[in-house]
């Protein structure tokens, strides 16, 4: 069922019903049990990465090694063709034959899905401008329910920049799927955009709220995901220093956070959240690049296991 | 006799008669009937790229994993001692001490024939400047004999920049083993170099013709294989600006081809073929991507197993 | 014993004491005699370079390979999370989650150390600002004891960049735990640190003098290890251009050697070696990268095998 879906691969959020994330949620639990497996040996990944990464990448390479597989690619935009003016199309018409599967993380929105449209072999996004980052939000939903439990009936902060994070719009979509409350929390400037509202209102009947300030609600959330203003998708820096130390979570917000409650941050963070906080059991985002492992793990046998 | 001819590596197209390109031939042809192979388990691949690449390197990976074996190296001289005064014969002589063979393209003409010189491994030539990249050639002629036929008796073009393309001076040269008539079409800015066509003319006793024009021989051609005019190459922009678009390949101008014709490129384009062609059954410059796959696990294999 | 005292990884020079290197020397000299090994299956190395390299970073993944090892990383931290704000502690804790062992090279002091009290998995230290570079070091003994004997009762020069230079730092710390006799040789800018000096001289007892000049004690020494005048760390280039070429060892020079001499050279060298002495059997720093490679996976070996 999974593998037929998405045998084009993994490119948008949107792709997914309550059914097919259940499903790989519970491929991603089983990962978390074995360290290496041998499942796709012979079998090559390639890594195409027009824009800087490092958890992204990496863990999807070691996904990879994990279960026995190659990995080739690229680690910049700068050492490829497309220096030379190929076109992405082009690019992936050549790379589908060196690989059996590609992970593609571009600039400009829209590319995985033009990317899938071209390959022969499925296309994982692995973040496409500032719209989409469909497995960073499957890791995050593994994260939750693990470390906290069901997602139905949670109380889930999302806070940042809600404008240009590409994790956020994926997390929000998925979300979507479940019956949680959500708040979004954000500087007037990095409200999520109308169309993303529209979308998760009408057509999936979310019930979330927006605020700019987020100490009134720390008592109710069960889970807070915190993300970087990212100063690379910002064209006007004056802007960026005005709002890029609007949050910063700190021992203090800590202690007014319920028992159980978790903070979430798809990394890197800057100064948003505080080190004092690291070792706190409720600040979980070191665990979560390790589901983030497991379930690429889970993505990349889905995807290429025969 | 191949391997013992090649030990040393594949270095330039002058070194193949007759029968080294049809044995070669032959093994690229054995290799598409096989995805993976494992006689190069514990072999280690070095791929060092001073100049970026996609095709090139990717596939040389991809062979190698394919074939079982390890890869390490770099994807732009940036980051390797070269930028610390290293000279070329100095990072060979290191390189050689951790892999079983060195896969080399580098700005300088005679980079590769210079590196053959120290190495104890063989040498894998993938781009020397303006001057070779005998296994570009190599799966070229491999492309050509599965999807065309025979090579002796065909009538071949190969337009484009015939002067600071590397790609055509080692097709040519191959070529000039068979019975092919061959025409060179460029503009007089980017005619072959004489040295070329004298090597060809007179010690080759190849046949060919020079043309600045090509709608007027297009309906006598078996093969027309396109280049892009290389941007990278040129002193004077100006020149390239004028040069730039002169051939542009279109629809109307396959309809004037012969029913068995194909169109090759090294790929990667830029404006010279119209996108509008890539659906033709003549149009196998992305099919040449899956025959240089199998040319390079054919090459990998002949030098490095045991 | 080796294993246990260095699960945190390689760090220092400073951690050794003479127990522990001729046990890894051992383990070295084993390596020799086994191309490759299996007992690293299943696991990844992850490689670090925020600076960039070749010889290390390149034989450590050859040697992970050898081993039947993977290998996941970058070469420069122009493309990693670093580019984004990401504290070198948040990228430690990240990566550890994708790999056994965690090679890294960083230009502050101290980056290593503070990477091992941050990380889970081994750490090993591939250069860090201009203070250490421990496994260079230990490969440079291998390389003595391999090509010229016991290390004790040697006369050694250490010349050249004595100030920046993290290979020599390493090097003489090493050294101290034998009864060697080192002379020191740089121009008077170059000096080795007091805090070096005093360390080698008031706790480890070392026995060493410096000098400006080679020539007289030439005929004395059996090993003279020379080092590059690094320009990136210089500040003032005009310092750098005053004693870039002070020292260039040349075939008359190695005449006035003894017979069982050897000059090694941690490479890349620029001027400092004449390429006229590469032939003479004295000349050994092509062969240390050979030890390089069977001291890193010795090193490998000891830190991630179960």
């Amino acid at each position: 069922m999974f593998q037929e879906k998405f045998r084009e691969g993994i490119v948008s959020a949107r792709d997914f019903n309550r059914e097919d994330i259940e499903y790989i949620l519970k491929k991603g639990q089983e990962m978390i049990k074995v360290k290496n497996l041998d499942i796709l040996k012979g079998k090559i990944l390639a890594t195409l990465f027009f824009e800087p990464s490092t958890r992204t990448r990496l863990s999807f390479e070691s996904a990879m090694h994990r279960l026995g597989g190659s990995v080739i690619g690229f680690q910049s935009g700068d050492v490829s063709s497309i220096k030379k003016g190929e076109s992405l199309a082009d690019t992936i018409r050549t790379v589908e034959n060196y690989s059996d599967c590609i992970v593609i993380r571009h600039p400009m929105e829209g590319s995985a899905k033009l990317a899938s449209r071209f390959a022969k072999v499925p296309i994982i996004n692995a973040g496409s401008g500032s719209k989409e980052h469909p497995t960073q939000a499957l890791l995050d939903l593994l994260t939750i329910t693990e470390e906290v439990g069901e997602l139905d009936g949670l109380n889930i902060g999302i806070m940042g920049d809600l404008k240009y994070g590409r994790t956020v719009h994926s997390l929000a979509i998925l979300l979507s799927n479940f019956d949680v409350n959500v708040y979004f929390i954000s500087p007037e400037e990095l409200r999520m955009r109308n169309r993303y509202k529209d979308y998760l209102y009408h057509e999936r009947r979310m019930k979330f709220k927006e605020l700019s300030e987020y100490r009134k609600i720390l008592d109710v959330l069960d889970v807070l995901y915190m993300t970087r203003i990212q100063k690379e998708r910002f064209a006007d820096l004056e802007e960026y220093e005005r709002v890029k130390d609007i949050y910063v979570f700190t021992q203090k917000d800590l202690k007014n956070t319920k028992e159980n409650f978790k903070l979430l941050h798809p990394l890197p963070r800057v100064n948003e959240i505080s080190p004092e906080i690291d070792k706190s059991e409720k600040a979980i985002y070191f665990k979560q690049t390790h589901y983030g492992l497991q379930m690429r793990k889970a993505i990349l046998a889905e995807l290429m296991r025969d």
